[in-house]
């Protein structure tokens, strides 16, 4: 059997509460397993596009990411946002490196096709370096990782987070028994977005399309699931999506949506 | 004989000139020996303050932080620069990794005192974890350090950039051979500032102090020559200050102002 490592995604309604914030980190630190932190910028880049007078435009959730936008995007994730986490961990005991797709090579991407639509400088995920990552977690580090990225060629690329931890996921079932865990401000995933009493605690690839068809998982979740069950088909053991605030509950497996791919395998 | 490394500092007049900084990216990745980069912000953090109306004062040159520049710097200095090079510096096949001195524990510093001027969120550099550098070089990794420090309690600290080259280049001495290069616009230390020929090609303790007492060596000069001469006094094989444009023939020692503390030790 090969030892378990987390990929642990934190959404950006998070970020943006400090208090929800450090006590998330409290408790990621606290994970005794190996781990990797995946974050997004929550609306701190938002914000800091409306006061430099900055139009944002946002296209089904992602952000056209123009010249402009990419510095503040870079500043915000890569700079503020990940250095403060990492300031956090290392308070907490957690020897945390944070570092973006750019440094060690670690995904490089290539910029999105304007066929559709113009993202601008958006990049979508090419390879990630896994030996980069087993290095820094065989010496002791646990990474701490934004979404920006490059293609190679010296530009930064603004890219998906969920996409992010999913890819890096997916890179380490060779070496480990990787469990991939979304966590935001939700029980998991609702049937009704409004009652946290629906989650549905089991979700397999027959029942995600019975929902889908039915109507009952829809909008920003159905790209957030295709992610996840594409990197349980890759390899990955467990995907488990739920609140930040029960992140050790959630990463034990008895709170959230577990997704996997045999039918009725947990109860 | 230990291997060589050159710790490189690169000043913020550069930073500001991207095709000065693009020309220096190629030269400093061409360099085959090990090697550590640092940096400054340049000007865009004074900028980025203007264009949100934070007002800025510096004291010496040195920048006094209130919680507001604490977050401008640490966007400016480990997110926007730090990635922007380290993303120029993979695209020139140098496997880059761009760190701040929370990542890795690698800057321990501590706020400083109020007693004479309160600073803000000003960090001395209390201790450099070498093992965290000793793990990235060896594996492979250039590291690219940013000037934002953290006091192990949660705290980004800003800190200036001379120093940490100092205390990087005083933490490896025990290991390497270690050259510490600082590089800017200027071709060395000049008896006359406006006047390239008046280059000192050698500095040892007895000349400089000559010179400081004539009043030949003076202002911005005397803390960065106070740094350099206590790094070679803690075990620094060569201190070398000179032209980034020329930092190939600047890393041959055969350009630029090379501090010793032999006397008449290199002609």
């Amino acid at each position: 059997m090969k030892e378990s490592i987390y990929i642990i995604k934190i959404g950006g309604n998070i970020i943006d509460d400090d208090g929800l914030l450090q006590d998330f980190l409290k408790k990621f630190a606290a994970i005794t397993d190996k781990k990797i932190l995946v974050h997004g910028g929550g609306k701190l880049a938002t914000r800091l596009a409306a006061q430099l007078n900055i139009p944002q435009q946002m296209v089904e959730g992602r952000r056209i990411t123009d010249a402009e936008t990419l510095k503040i995007v870079t500043m915000v994730y890569a700079g503020l946002v990940n250095k403060s986490v990492v300031a956090a961990l290392q308070s907490f005991q957690c020897n945390a490196i944070g570092v973006s797709g750019t440094d060690g090579d670690l995904i490089r991407s290539v910029k999105r096709g304007t066929e559709k639509l113009d993202f601008g400088f958006v990049g979508d995920v090419q390879k990630v370096n896994s030996r980069f990552l087993l290095t820094m977690i065989n010496n002791g580090f646990t990474p701490v990782v934004a979404p920006i990225t490059h293609d190679g060629q010296g530009v930064l690329l603004n890219t998906n987070a969920d996409t992010i931890a999913q890819a890096i996921a997916t890179s380490l079932t060779d070496h480990f028994d990787v469990n991939l865990v979304y966590s935001f401000e939700k029980k998991g995933v609702l049937l009704d977005v409004d009652n946290d009493e629906s989650l549905i605690p089991v979700l397999d690839p027959v029942l995600y399309d019975k929902y889908r068809k039915d109507g009952k998982i829809f909008a920003g979740m159905i790209p957030k699931l295709d992610n996840a069950f594409s990197a349980i088909a890759a390899g990955v053991k467990k995907v488990i999506i739920g609140k930040a605030e029960e992140l050790e509950v959630l990463v034990s497996g008895k709170t959230g949506t577990i997704l996997t791919n045999e039918e009725h395998a947990i109860n």
